[in-house]
Parts: structure tokens; sequence; C-alpha cells
């Protein structure tokens, strides 16, 4: 219970990151300390949200994964630690943690339209557990307004790795902020219809729609005016665009030897549809 | 004192960090390595100096900071480590020091109106001690002349965390060069006068001003044609432009859901005023 | 044998690389892993094996170097571990090892006017070993056909830092795929023509001529319409353009307080001329 990993929306260029690795490191001298993104676009929590959940599948059982994109610092917003069946979140309850309470907690999102824009509270599935780090023992001091991450999140993950037992950090919490993440839906003419959820390093499109979603046989996949013929088994033999299910299980749209977000001018939210 | 954490102007894109990372884990596999920044901005050692002034007092005892920006690599300018009471730096002596050495040897600056172009020889406040890294026993050999952070500074970090005395690398410096970092000023209408210092990720505007600088009672500051009424105490509540104190005891300047140096056209060195 | 390097094309923003971290860390929880670079431009297999060549050697024996730059992840190429005297690399077979394996195995590159688009087979120089990652037991399951780097490379080298013997691996490999490294050639006026290997972070243009190709006595190096008289011992003493032979051995071209590769409008593969 050691591996604390890191995603902020904070940038490698000031000192920020390396502070709060700092505060860890002076209470946990063995933890170790893996960033996962620090390029998460300002503010931008489902971005940050859909970067953690493809990731934390990956970790050893007990990994601390802390998470914060926090436009509301300072604010009234809770800062919490959430306990699943193989790891811990410390984070702010803004919906950063959205995808986690989906899967971890078997929710299933409902066919929609849109990606929302804002969180909501919802009460936090079976199996799931969550406190508010509260307790001022398990605090960096003084504790600034506008910098929990190095104040808060970053000495809670600390003393977790620690083994400080979950309810000594302060009261159990039973509601947290999530956004519903949209499922496909089928439209009239029966297509199946997605969004793009994120778009990566490489100008990949990785869609909402899952490899279970899709219809039996060849599917023609459609998004702006472009129409890809089939699923392809992985990048190597394609040409142009391509429309492939990839390891995490989402469909991706990707471009032979570029971008296919610059192809396109495909932005997160954009339709994709399946025939 | 096994922390070692490294602050440049080499970008990750090469292996110029790796390498440095690769001889000191040469010398101490148990050395635990902590990047700061390696994107300051080319040459800049005052950019990295106010960086390193942030970050250093967040890490334990006995960290030893390694910062590397460094245009007279290759040059007379010497090679030293100062210690301080909490701390190590292994640097040349070119002013990336600058905020350790004031803050450290309780300097305190002059009121000035413009940021120093060069570093000037001072000499070493009560309570620091400095050496020269002379010994070649502790060196990576063939020392290159374009390179010594891989091949000087990596290799005296390694040898300090594995406990060689601070004697030990070579004589002792009685003198180091450091750059006055201005303190606001008072002028002729009794505003008080302040520089921007950094610019951060974010876009948030770093003044030399800080909390007990301000006149009691409500202040208005101002930047360009803008006037900010009061100072807040956290981003959460603020629209627009908003001014504040922020964790490290500066006055920012920063943007609700926005940069607050693109809106502003703002610099390094710009004027902030309170009234 | 616990050091890990990582050399991919994945960028830092999304999970990738934070994905391989943590199935090098499930596996083995006392990995040492290090960033080497992660910006490699996208499929430019011969940067990345630039890269690896120059970090290489600064790293302790034994060290795992894993490097995923992999455009035909999931086509027939091979995943292989190359064993040199000193080091292991867990990597594509397509040419991402080509320094290395000259390097390691004492091959000698042929002067050439271009640097080659396609890598070739090659036998396996004397000295080397090099195994094809076959057994599915070193393998994260299930395994992707579009995430190698995580699924077969990562476990690959947390198991050889876990001191899996080589063999155990797959069927030894006896031809491995290469850039032929094109060395300077005369050409009818007698000058030493050579080529930009690589640009780095300062711009610098670092060429593939070495200190022992140049002539005895004062050298003038040209490029483009520029003539630069002399080398220079290290960058501190030069004004405008210089040429320098860095500590990697190779001549470099550099321009005092900026880009050369910007003032030059230089690319990798352009002319360098010795006279």
């Amino acid at each position: 219970m050691s591996i604390i990993t890191l995603t902020t929306d904070f940038g490698t260029h000031d000192g920020y990151v390396a502070s709060m690795k700092g505060v860890i490191l002076g209470l946990n001298p063995q933890a170790v300390i893996v960033d996962v993104s620090h390029t998460v676009e300002p503010q931008n929590v489902l971005q940050a949200a859909f970067i953690i959940s493809t990731v934390y599948p990956y970790f050893p059982e007990g990994t601390i994964h802390l998470a914060v994109v926090d436009p509301g610092v300072g604010s009234r917003r809770k800062a919490i630690i959430l306990k699943t069946d193989t790891a811990y979140f410390a984070a702010p309850d803004n919906g950063i943690l959205s995808y986690i309470i989906e899967e971890s907690g078997k929710v299933h999102g409902k066919p929609a339209r849109q990606i929302p824009s804002t969180a909501e509270s919802r009460k936090l599935p079976p199996g799931l557990e969550a406190v508010e780090i509260g307790n001022p023992e398990y605090r960096h001091h003084p504790v600034s307004s506008t910098f929990h991450g190095r104040d808060i999140f970053a000495p809670a993950a600390a003393h977790l790795s620690l083994g400080v037992p979950l309810h000594k950090f302060g009261d159990a919490v039973s509601q947290l902020h999530a956004f519903s993440i949209p499922r496909p839906y089928k439209n009239a003419s029966g297509e199946l219809v997605g969004r793009v959820l994120h778009i990566d390093h490489f100008g990949n499109l990785i869609s909402n729609i899952r490899s279970g979603d899709l219809p039996a046989g060849t599917a023609t996949v459609g998004i702006g005016k472009h129409r890809i013929r089939g699923l392809s088994g992985f990048y190597a033999h394609t040409r142009g665009l391509s429309a492939i299910i990839v390891s995490s299980g989402y469909l991706e749209i990707s471009l032979k030897n570029g971008s296919a977000a610059e192809f396109l001018g495909a932005k997160v939210g954009h339709e994709v549809r399946v025939e």
C-alpha cells in the first residue's frame, strides 16, 4: 500500500507537483510516487476523470490515486477519500471520480445525447466507502486556501500509505458528486450514436461506444462526413482512418501516421455513429 | 539525506535529464530523485531561482536540491554546494540560489524599481556554508566541457547523499553570486509598487509584494489599466481578475477560468500597484 | 538489476506511460523506473534510437531499457530483448536499437549520403544476445493488439528485473532489424560531409561527425550558407554560431543564447561540411 499516483492540471513547469511530492516523502519516505498526468486542461474535471479511469486498473491492489483538478479549491466542496475493492482515491468531491464510481459501483450510465457539464450529488453505490478529509492531524499546516493538493490531499495520501485507517480521516460520506457518463443511444434510423470522450496524445478519438454495444456482423462507423467500413484488429494494417476496439474496450478512431482529431477537426463531445 | 531534486532548463525530450539520473543511481542506488522542473526557459537563471525557492521548504530536512541552469558552463564560474539550516543545494555560482541565500541568510532585499539582470558577488551570510566542487574524486570522468549537470553536479549530489562531508568536495567559498531580489517601494502617490516575479502554468501573476508589505484595511490592486478591489480569500468565489495572497505569501493576480497573463498581456517585470 | 528506463512516443498527457509503470510495479515493487523521453515524435523510430543511444552509457550495469516507438504494433514484427555487455533492451524489432547494435556489436557504419528510411534485417554481431518475447507467462493478460508497451514490454522488463533468465522469454533470435547509421564521407572537393542526426531541446544540431573523423589542425565547419571557423572548447565563450565536440563525441552546431535549428531552418538530415 505504498504506491501513490498523481493526476493534476498543475503542469510541470512550476514547482507545484514537486511540492506535493516533498510533503508526501516527508511523511512517508518509502512512498513510490508515479505521475499519471499533469497536463489535464486547466479545471477540466471530466478530462482528468477519464484519464484516471484508464490507468487505475493497471496498478496493484491498495494503490492510492491522488487526483487534483479543483476549480472549487477554498470553497465548501468536500475533500474526500474513496475506497473501492482494489484502490484508494484522494480527491475533491467534484466529479473527478465519476468513472471510478460507475465502474467500481457497477452503476450503468444511461443512453444520452450530451456529456453533462455539471456533476450531481449521488448516493454512494454499495461496496464503496468514502470519508471527508477533515481531521487536522492529517493536514500540512498552515493549510492554504489555494493549494489543497499540497496541504490536504498529499498529506492524506501519505498518511493513508502509512496505514492510517479510513475512519480516522473524518466523517463517512454517503453522497458524492458525479457526472453521468452518457451511454450511446439508438437514433431514429437505428444507428448507434455515441460521443467522443477523449482525444489522446496521438490525436486518436476515443468514444463512449464499447465492444459490447456493437451490433453483430460488420459495422460501418461514421464521424462527420466520413464513413469507415469495418473494424480493424490493430493499427498496423490500417490505411487512412480506421475504427478499432482498443485495449480499454472503447471504440477508437485513428488515422494511420497522423492525428485523426486534426484531420477531422474533431473535439470531445462530437458524434460517432455505428450502422 | 537521500532525496535529490532536479531543476534544469534541459527539457525532457532528449536524454539529458535521464543521463543525470543514471549517474546518480550508479553512485547511490537508494537515492530518491524528484523532478522539480525541466522547462525553465533556456538560460533563465532567475526563473529557476524563483521556482526552487517555492519548492524547497516542502521537502524534508537534508534534501539535496540540484539546480542546473548554466549559461556559463565550461567558463570559470564556480560549481558549488551551499548548505543551509535545512537543505543542500548543488548548482553553478551564477545567482540561481539568490532566493535561497536571501531567505536562509535572513538577508532582506531593498526596495527597487527593477529586477536586476546580473548577479553580483556577495558575502555569504552567517549560518550558511558553501564549498567549491573541486575534488576530482567526486566527478564523473571524463568531465565534459558542455554538460556539468551530468559530470559534476549529479555526482556531487549523489556523493553528498551518501554522506560525504562538505569539506571533502573542495575549498570553502565565502562569496557567492546573487541577484538582488527587489522589494516593493512607495511611489510619490503613496502607492506600494511591486513587480511580477513569475508567471505560472495557469497564467497567474506572482508579484514580489508579500502579505507583510500590505497596508491595513481593504486594498485596491492595480495592474496596467485594471483595478482590482479587495483581496480575495481563495480562488473559488472570484469573478474576472482577482488579487489573492497565495500560500507562498506572495500577492498573486489571477483570472477566473483563464490566464491572467494572457488577458493582461503581462510579463515578468511588469508593475503591480497597491493603493 | 532493478533500474528500468522508459523511452516512448506516448506523451505524458494520457495515462499510457503510467499504465506501464503500474504493470511494472505490480510485478516488481522494488523496480526503480526512470523516464528517458516520452516526446519522441510519433512513430519516429530513428529519433528514439538516437536518444536512447546517448543515455544508456550513463546507467549502471544491468539496467533494463524499455523502448517503445512501435508503428507496427499488432503486426508480425517481433518483440525482443537484446542483451549487451552492460545492459538489457526490451523493444520492438524495428530499428529502434540501431545505435546500440552498432556500438555494442562494434559494427562500423559506412560513409553514406542519406539517413536510410527503412531498417534492414542484419545478423546479430558477436557478443550480443537476443530473444523473442514469446512466453505467455511473462505477458500481461489479456494482451491487447494496440498497446504492447503495457501488455508485453513492461511485464518483460519487470520479469527481467526479477531475475528471469533470458532464454525463458522465448526463442533466441539471430537477425535483428537496424538502420544503417551513415558515416560522413569525403566529397569531390575533399570536404568531410556529414548529416544532422538530431536536434535537441535547445535547438542544437548534433551531426554524425565524430571527433575521430576530423582532420588535424583548425577546421572550418559549413552548414547551408554559413561557415564557422574553428571548433570551440565549450559553450561559454562562443558568439553567434559555433561548432563544438560535445560530450557524446559528436560535432554539434549551436547558437549562443538561441536555437541554431530555428536560426538556420535546419532539420534532421541536413548537410554539415568540414573543410
